[in-house]
């Protein structure tokens, strides 16, 4: 959700994520198929200018906001750019500026029993790639690929790379459904073995995660398949955010198919509950409806009524013996053919 | 819903609310990048159409039909849009006239337990914007901003000064969802580990504020898309209506989620019910299986026949306090390979 | 539902209506700003074509099929439309002809404690109205207006004068929702305070009469949606229509926060009764746990044998009645601890 | 659902229905405004191409798939076709071939307690129409009345016959709901006055026959909309295909309805299983309560202790029994005061 | 789902599936109207151009995926492709490539209780069809028919041997449609006559294959939509596609019909389940309510009070009985009036 900012300036930058106000750490990889440097600057413009090079520049931590707004104005960004960049809980979308795009996408990582999203922001030039992130350092592999060039990543433009990082932060999700897969396994075995009243908290937990999952990719859906759509992106570069957007679809996909599964489980524990009562009850019901009778009587005979002649005789003594012993025989053959047990 | 005005004429202005009639009072803003001035009449009309001055005025409370009416007609007004405007309880919306836009907003305040929606009218010439309201001064900080020359409002014409108050109104809702957000997770800790039956009213509440605030936030996210696209609105304030846009999207975006998350309660504040119900059978069960048939034994041998010979041997006596002791012990073992506890 | 007529010729006339065969009565209006004049036959074809008068002729009860049928053939009306205009059982709708509209729209009224949905057909000419109905005068307050010439009415056309009808059948559903509020405002009190086995009936009926409401409003509202794009509007009445349709919304949308409203009232009585069921459950499980033990204790110092020594003592007496008193202390001790209590 | 037929041919045409192996009888009437007459043959080609003619073949029963084929292969039908329509389990369509369009409809009937749908099928030629069906004479009256002229059907072409064909297949429908309707009010009945275990089963039946419809006339409905926009039809017959489109409109407008009141009756059947419980529950509840309290004061009062002192004296059986009177009064006023009944 | 990839190349080729890593075999049949051949190598690329010949090359298994590889890149297949292809997991799909389609569709089989998902990727180019699979020989009866040349496959060129292989494979869900129909039936008449707590894990499980099934099959529709409407597919082949497209929407019909009703059981299950326990509280609670009265009596009378003299009396004995033998009478009365049985 926004932050409170009712009577803010719009287009105010503000950082709204949970790290420590640091000064913003710069590094650029400026890079085509024959080199690769790394700078702690910006690139020049003019090296941005030159076509053959492409430079990717990620700048964490965003938490000094003034330091953050000083770095976007110097490159012409549009402040509403910048406080959407700053708010670390906007959802993920695509703008389109004049001479480039900006981007917000969200990551998933699992802390402990808990979800984590990240907040991804890019601002994509023609050959020029900015991003920003929380997290210090978090693309390795598609760095290391660009230092080892390997992969195809140095023969393209800064259009590809962004679908690397891109197609990395997905991942991510693939990951953590994986994760969840097993917990659903586990909860299913759980609740129509042995279902207990922890189980509904477990269900409830998983179907949030979901729906928070749910939530971070719908829209991550949508901007990829405007990115496919959008004049800016190469045509050349076209399949592969179709092949993101597939990826996108998949992950949705698992997702409903898991909420479905785990929306069965409230069901199937009530009615496992239910069971349970009545099997109770039943048993209960039996025993209580079996001595019941069978304690009036023993009362009856243990009244103290002098004229009660029947216990001075020893047939009174027999047949109420048999009486006391036959009653349950009797309630028990009804109860066998009214299937109560 | 409307008024109660069948057999009325379509296009009569008859006021809904519930502020009691009063005059309205006007307060008018001219500015430019260089001056500001305030009146309390509605600017002339001469000056309205010169190009160098953007005007504001702000009408409230329109509880006086007749006056609202005539400051409409004065300014010609559409008859239909006098009637929107009165009728306070009209859904959000935008209608575009030859020469000007009409727009509803609903703004929300939390007073007490309950949801207040505010209604505010629009009218948005070219560069002069007419607001009603029934709340005196409901744009203070957007005022202020004027008066300081602080932001871009005072360079730019009254879209963007529309753009700013609407923006302002938008904002009411995320304070609002902050305080649902939190209210939420106390419900969630309540009905997790202590519900009692008033959770019950309590998640009835909370959803039907989510309803409310979805129902007020939904048209007006549709609203907000025609200005995107409606010729009215210059190019290059499009971006801003776009992040009005994606604040609806966000606003609604939330509510989905906590409706989510709260219609899960009443299946949790259910099946925890039912859990505590089984283990007060289960108890109850227990017990009554364990000491009923004691009693028809306690019973039996209290009985008064004369030939009952058991109870005057001594051994009779042992063998019966064996059985009366050994039953129990037989049930519980029995009982706890049911796993019953 | 349409009426059982299988094997009938397709556009065979039929009336399925209840009021009886009677003989249709005509009541001409023509008017325009200058004069207004009453007939009691249709309007001569001439004066149809005369630009410079508007007719309008109400046709009721419409339960004489063949009377009916005379009188549109000689306005050389399409059989499926005559077909259509007897069958009230027929759904909202807008059917564009080569020179007139024909539109079916709903009223609704509540008599006892039901919903009436009445049946109103027009057959829009460019200058000549034509509306037929079961109801005798159904829309006095419109005819008032045109003799009195108060309104627009008089000074505008035919589209004006449909318009003028429609939004009075419409607000008829204003009036009936804002009933409901009120019974459901009443069924919540009930509900939330004081549920019995009448709620569940009366959360079905209104149920019932929502879903009835939204079935005669939403092919309204796509009639009315149709009205706005067809050539056949004159492009300065189209801001009427739109107004039309605005209001289909407003209801649509009040039936679906009743709806939502309602709903979760079933919930909210199914967990009120289970309450209730666990408050008893509880009090007879304590009360009964308490007693039966005691009652074995009491059953077991009564019972008759010879060498029950303990009988014979005194400090047997005190101890066991200190058991007698010490066991329940116990036991309620546990279940304020357990907090079942 | 499609026949088994994994490794067959592709458009190899299998008879897929129950009647038994039959030669099909082939039934052709061909007619114009002054003339009809009745064949038992196809008609001659010539005659079909001939403009002033309209011919109509019903073939029945299509049990001899070989028969069928060869009739169709003689009319050049595509294999496709062939076999969809000797697949009597197939869903409705319409599919354009360059000179025929070809046609699935379903009609429904009541037997016993159980719908049945027939499947019908045609291929409609300029001028020219082929229907096949397993029902003998299933469209008799639109026989009968091209045999006497009645209606239109005998001065338009083969569309207008289709169009009587399908209508009166439709009506089918509208029968079906009828007495469905009657067969939901009086389960509502039922259910809120004197629910059984019969009941559930009642509902899931009816909501079963409810998808059912629902799952022929959707189709239908789609079909016959692209009917409408085919460039196949003829402008003066498309008014009679959206005559047909509105009659599947308020056929599933009704199935919809339906559907939502018989949802709602498994909630009310189980509430007021729940209430009446609840009852049960309580009265046992309040005897019990009431009861095993006296029940151990007699038993203490039925101890056999020799130094029990308080029996031996009258002061003492007076007491008791006030006690013993006493206890219920204040428990019946305490459960008066909680409202237990 | 996806496999674990994060920070792996895009691109990058990983086999998936469960099959040990074996040499793919190559079977290529080579045909036209006059001959057929086989080879177990991939056509020579002359071969592939020269327009009298068709040919189609099945791959399997797929799980060495270098060998794949590297039978892609000879072939000049897009590696996005080849990652596809060999993602088993991956959902049906339709990419077009300048030269060539890529498909993946998926078939089912029964194996035990469970569902199995197979991969099957097409790669068509315009006379040189390539299939891939883990299963050694998934199209027996097409090939069959290619070499006896029977039916049009012979006669065709590449599309419509892939319309073979793709209606091939859609049989399959017929099959295990069927086979799922004849479970629901049984399923239903356990629920409705003798459920058990087995009943539940039973809906459970075909709930979860049945959303198994729509999962495969909804993107199969899809991408079957987007063949009809690709350039790529002749016009005189397109009807063929239409025809799958059908088969795929009926599948989705069917599964959702019986989504449906299999919906329904839990409710029946749960409302039974009351049914019974209702009986079974009834059957205690009338029991009990006739009893405990009853004791109570008797351990009235079984009080040892010296003074209670109404046990020395006979007319005592006489009225006592009498008093134990009326009340029961009256309470059953009582609840017959109550209808509590």
């Amino acid at each position: 959700m926004a932050p409170n900012k009712q009577g803010e300036l719009p287009g105010s930058a503000k950082y709204t994520g949970s790290v420590p106000q640091q000064e913003p750490v710069i590094t650029t990889l400026c890079y085509n198929t024959e080199f690769v440097e790394k700078f702690t600057t910006l690139p020049h413009p003019d090296l941005a200018e030159a076509k053959n090079y492409q430079c990717w520049s990620h700048i964490t931590p965003i938490s000094d906001e003034d330091k953050i707004r000083k770095i976007c104005d110097q490159l012409q960004i549009h402040p509403l750019v910048t406080e959407d960049l700053l708010t670390v809980t906007h959802r993920p979308k695509v703008d389109e500026y004049e001479n480039y795009l900006f981007i917000i996408l969200k990551s998933v990582s699992h802390s402990k029993s808990e979800l984590l999203f990240n907040h991804h922001s890019f601002i994509l030039f023609k050959n020029f790639l900015l991003s920003f992130s929380d997290l210090p350092d978090p693309f390795s592999p598609v760095t290391e690929r660009i230092n080892k060039a390997s992969g195809r990543v140095r023969s393209r433009n800064s259009q590809y790379l962004f679908f690397s990082l891109a197609d990395f932060l997905l991942d991510s999700y693939f990951f953590v459904l994986e994760k969840l897969g097993e917990d659903i396994e586990d909860l299913e075995n759980e609740v129509l073995n042995d279902p207990d009243s922890n189980s509904v908290a477990k269900i409830h937990t998983i179907k949030g995660e979901l729906i928070a999952i749910r939530r971070a990719v719908w829209p991550m859906r949508e901007s990829i398949n405007a990115l496919i759509r959008s004049d800016f992106i190469d045509e050349q570069n076209r399949i592969y955010f179709k092949d993101l957007y597939d990826h996108t679809i998949e992950i949705l996909d698992t997702v409903e198919g898991y909420r479905d599964t785990v929306s069965g489980f409230l069901d199937i524990y009530l009615s496992i509950l239910s069971n349970r009562m009545n099997e109770i009850m039943k048993t209960l019901s039996i025993i209580a409806t079996i001595f019941i009778p069978l304690s009036f009587l023993t009362g009856y005979f243990g009244m103290n009524f002098k004229y009660e002649t029947i216990l001075q005789s020893k047939e009174g003594f027999f047949w109420s013996n048999l009486l006391i012993f036959i009653i349950p025989v009797i309630m028990l053959v009804y109860f066998k053919i009214r299937k109560w047990f």
